[in-house]
This record gives structure tokens, C-alpha cells and sequence, in this order.
């Protein structure tokens, strides 16, 4: 099932839809189907950000999977369970019934391009996108020698000279990612501290040779013809390149759940309890979109599993209008 | 390194002591090393409660394991990073200077029948144990129809006749989850009463088609050749039934928490927050031992992983004295 059959779809009362099909979000819809909940998953791009991974580590029991074989495992966990995946774009959330009394509660209506599902319960697990630099030359050489993946796109640059920018552990795994085909990587650090975990730094630290870490510097504008020519830096400097990766961070993807109420925090995360509930009954968060600190792969499974149990608890014993 | 180097444990100042490597254990002792914590797993049981569970499918990533190979999966992983692994029972956890001042915090000693480790933080992941029903009959077919989780193993159950033992809300919960599975299924309850949540009070009363209630009934004998057969029951009654289901709870294993001043909930829990915190400063608790309400293998092993996310933090901003 690919949830392309239109209006039909307005016909059919989900328990739970789940937005996004990520680590978080198919892990959550598997357990809710394991719990016998109707539910269908709605993702612009199933598998989510760690398509864009080259190598994980860190998923507990699994020493080593590039990150769409890891996404494809979890997806597939789900979808053998029955829970259909429409590669479909949510673009609003609403409530069905605003005014319900007397402790009743509103089922929710989830509307892509192409369909429109009725649910009793929404989960969130959009995870983020990626964050730009803002500065001049970046939105004119995407894709012609800016890149926000070297994993996607790291090979393009064999034996090119190229500059990672970021301060954190995923800019440390790009910069060494990149060092397999770069014989020149710049690793562009704003802040005095490269905050990679210790063992990336340490391996980073370790192939001096090919990475050359400079710290308080900061791209002001990628020059170039056709594509990335050079950077200028904050320090006057211009540095001959071909390409610039970006990894300064990530921003939440929050805005339609913002639309239909609920919480987010300063940094525009979903704010979610330990039983993965937003602020508005009914609607769960999971994953990188919400407000965890330390936000892996790992404990973005474990929110939207929480998620699938507590939308079960809910469904149970909530009057929902749908 | 199997942790039995006897005194010479004392001189080595570990970052992180993980007691216990069930899924949560290991799964924390994974991250540490990742962070270059230098981390030992002691364990009485490597591998945790899931080493007693027949299959597992709902581990996300991992379509079907079996219990003993998914712990396998998880220690080895640790390992694997270099974490040792100490098969010891710990028997105390004490802190090394109990009158810190200035803002200093204490480290701890963990103390084993055979070792005694200095650490500056620790992880409990101690785990449950289930309660038994002591009966004739319940350790001859553990795993062989007798199981004390209806989520792990009821779809094992297909089609068959099976019971659920308890009072609780667990019972009932599970007498629903395997009526899902099962045409019929008995639900034995000692007392007169269902202390159910009303909502699956209500619940388990509305699938009666299903799910027959016996107050005042319990199994005193549980019978079979190469797996369960039938029941005798304390009214002198025998049914046939293929599955049966304890669920009169768990013991939570927080006993040497508890004497280095963890608070715990009514229920023997240890209370955590969501970066896996104890009330104890350096003290961190993850899994079945923890006071979360959804326990399942994937949340434990992310609430330890949080811990030692945290443990990391905490050492870097604290003064311990060891």
C-alpha cells in the first residue's frame, strides 16, 4: 500500500498516524502495530537524516551498518508488521472536532499533497534539517560544490581539496569520511573546541597528515566561476577549494505541529515528557525533532516506542471524535 | 580482563561502573568507551533477563533474535569497544569520601565478593527479576508454555487456549494483549477483585467472548510432558491450556542501590529523570531497575545510554574525590 488512493483514505479512521518514517518514526509504528493499532506511516523521506550517514557504530547490537541499511532495517521491521509507509509530504495537521466536551478529545486529520488520514493519534517524528550558513556563495553553489552530506556526496570529490564546517561529532565524522577521498581536508572550526566524541576527535587528531583542524575560523563567502573556486575566511584569508561540506547543526522540523498547538522550545524542539507526550492530548513527539538533549538514534527509537505505548493507553481510555 | 585481579582493582580509578550488562547495561557500557570513559561492566547474570526470553522480534532493526543472541549482541558490542566485563555479583556501593565539601562530590567504591572497584560514577542497570508463583510444575516449563511476558512471547500463542496469572493491571493488560492472539484465555485472579486501571477493567469485561475471569482461583500444579498440557487449579479443577502467563509481577533489583541513599518509588523503583539521574549525585539507573512505566529492552538500553551521556557531562564539570 503507498496511501496514493485518495479520498478513501478520509474514509478510514487510523489509531495512529505516524509522521515520519526515521529511526524514531518506524520504530514507533512497529510497536504500535505489534499493540494492534491501525496505523499508517507518512514520510517525505523514508529511512530520514541517517540516509545521509555513512557508517554507524552505535546502534546497541549492530557493530557496524551504513546508515540506509540501518534505515532500511527499521522500516522494513515495521512494514513486515503490516504498517503501510506513504511516501507523501504532511503539510497540515488539524484538529477534526476544535470543540469537544464533556472530556472528550478530538481525533486529528493529517493532510498531504495527495490524501487526507483521520486519526485518534498523531506522532510526531519529523526529525530536523539541516542548518546553513547564511553567507554569500552558499545558496549559489549548492550542489556545485556545496554540499550538507559527505556521505551523498564526498566520492564527487576525489582527490579535490575540500573544508568541512562544524564543531560538532558529525563534523568530525565528515572530516574523516572525507579524508578517504580528499588528499586536503580543512576542518573549519567557529568556536576553540571541536565537541566530536572522543573517540572521533582522537581519530581525527590522528590523521594530521590529511586534516588540518583551524580553529575561530569561520567562512564569510564561497567564491567560485561555475562552482566552489575558494573560501574567504573571518581572517582575511582565502583558501583554494573545491568543496565546502556543511555540518553546523540541525534545525527541528516543528512547524506543522506548531500550527495544530503544540509546544516547542527554544530552539524550535518539540517538548515532549518521559511518556513522549506533547502539551496537546492525543499528539506524541519523538526522535531529533524533540527536546532531548542527547538525541541518538537509539533514544529516538525508544521516545516513539514510548510514544506507540502511551497513544495505545490513550486510545483505550479516551472518548476521541473522529 | 575478567575483573578477577583481585586487589589490584583498588589502584585503577574507573569513570563509569556499570553494574549489571543486560540490554540496558551493555548498551550504556557501549557509549562510555565511544566517550572514552574508562568503563567495566559487573554482572551476576551477563546478558540480563532477556537471556530468558524464547525469541525477540521487537528489537527495532532486528526483524527476529532470539533473547540469548540479541544479549549476546549487546555485550559483545561493548566489548568489542574494550569494555571489560567482571561476572561478579556486586554487594555493596559505597562512597569513598562521605564529607566532601566545596562543591566536591564523593566517588564510590563497588565492592564484589572478589574485587573491589574505585569509580566516579555508576550506572545501575540492575534489572528485575520476576515474581514466581512457586508452584509445582512453573520451573519445569519455563519457556516451554510457562512465560512471564505476554508482550514477548503471546504471538508465539497463536490459536492456542493459554491463562493469565495476577490481579493487577499488568494481568489485565496482558489477558487483552494475548486475547488478541488467543481464542480463549482464563485470567486467574487470586482475590475477588480486578485492580485494574477501570479503563482495562472495562476492557477485559467487554471481550468476556474471549477472556474468562476466575476469581479466588489459582494454579497449584502446572502439568505436561515436553511442554505445558493443562492446569490444576486450587478448586481442584483441571483445564487444558498450552500457554501460561505469570504476571504477579517483578522484583526490581535496587537493593544495594538503595544503601548508597537512591530514592525509590513505592514499588522498589529507582526514580529517574530523563537524563537517567538518580537523586545521588555520579548515580545513574537505566532499565527494569528504573521507575519507567513502559519497560521494554530498546528503552532501557536508551535510558542507558542517556546515562552515560550524562556520566561523561558530570565528570567533566565535577570535582570527585576518589
Amino acid at each position: 500500500m503507498d496511501g496514493t488512493n485518495g479520498d478513501n483514505q478520509a474514509q478510514t479512521i487510523y489509531d495512529l498516524v505516524v509522521v515520519g518514517a526515521g529511526c524514531a518514526g518506524a520504530s514507533g509504528a512497529m510497536y504500535a502495530s505489534r499493540m494492534n493499532l491501525k496505523t499508517i506511516m507518512v514520510a517525505e523521506l523514508p529511512g530520514g537524516l541517517i540516509t545521509t550517514t555513512h557508517l554507524v557504530e552505535n546502534w546497541p547490537g549492530i557493530k557496524s551498518i551504513s546508515g540506509p541499511d540501518l534505515a532500511s532495517a527499521l522500516v522494513d521491521h515495521a512494514t513486515s508488521f503490516g504498517v503501510p509507509l506513504a511516501n507523501e509530504r504532511v503539510t497540515d495537521v488539524s484538529m477534526i472536532q476544535p470543540k469537544t466536551e464533556g472530556g472528550k478529545q478530538s481525533g486529528y486529520i493529517v493532510k498531504t499533497g495527495s490524501n487526507t488520514y483521520k486519526t485518534k493519534t498523531v506522532l510526531f517524528a519529523t526529525g530536523t534539517k539541516y542548518k546553513k550558513m547564511e553567507v554569500k556563495g552558499e545558496e549559489e553553489f549548492a550542489n556545485k560544490g556545496v554540499s550538507y552530506c559527505a556521505l551523498c556526496d564526498g566520492a564527487f570529490f576525489k582527490g579535490k581539496t575540500v573544508c568541512i564546517v562544524g564543531s560538532g561529532d558529525s563534523a568530525a565524522k565528515e572530516a574523516l569520511l572525507l579524508s578517504e577521498h580528499c588528499p586536503k581536508v580543512y576542518l573549519f572550526v567557529r568556536g576553540d573546541r571541536l565537541k566530536a566524541e572522543p573517540v572521533n576527535y582522537d581519530r581525527v587528531m590522528a590523521k594530521s597528515d590529511k586534516i588540518e583542524v583551524r580553529y575561530q575560523t569561520q567562512i564569510t563567502e564561497i567564491m567560485g566561476t561555475k562552482s566552489v573556486e575558494k573560501v574567504k575566511l573571518n581572517t582575511g584569508e582565502e583558501i583554494a577549494m573545491q568543496g565546502v561540506f556543511v555540518a553546523i547543526g540541525h534545525i527541528a522540523l516543528s512547524d506543522t505541529a506548531k500550527t495544530v498547538g503544540v509546544a516547542l522550545n527554544e530552539k524550535g524542539e518539540i517538548m515532549i515528557n518521559r511518556k513522549s507526550e506533547t502539551n496537546v492530548p492525543g499528539i506524541f513527539a519523538a526522535g531529533d525533532v524533540a527536546d532531548t538533549v542527547f538525541k541518538q538514534a537509539i533514544t529516538g527509537a525508544a521516545e516513539a516506542v514510548t510514544a506507540a505505548y502511551f497513544a495505545f493507553d490513550y486510545i483505550g481510555k479516551t472518548q476521541i471524535e473522529c
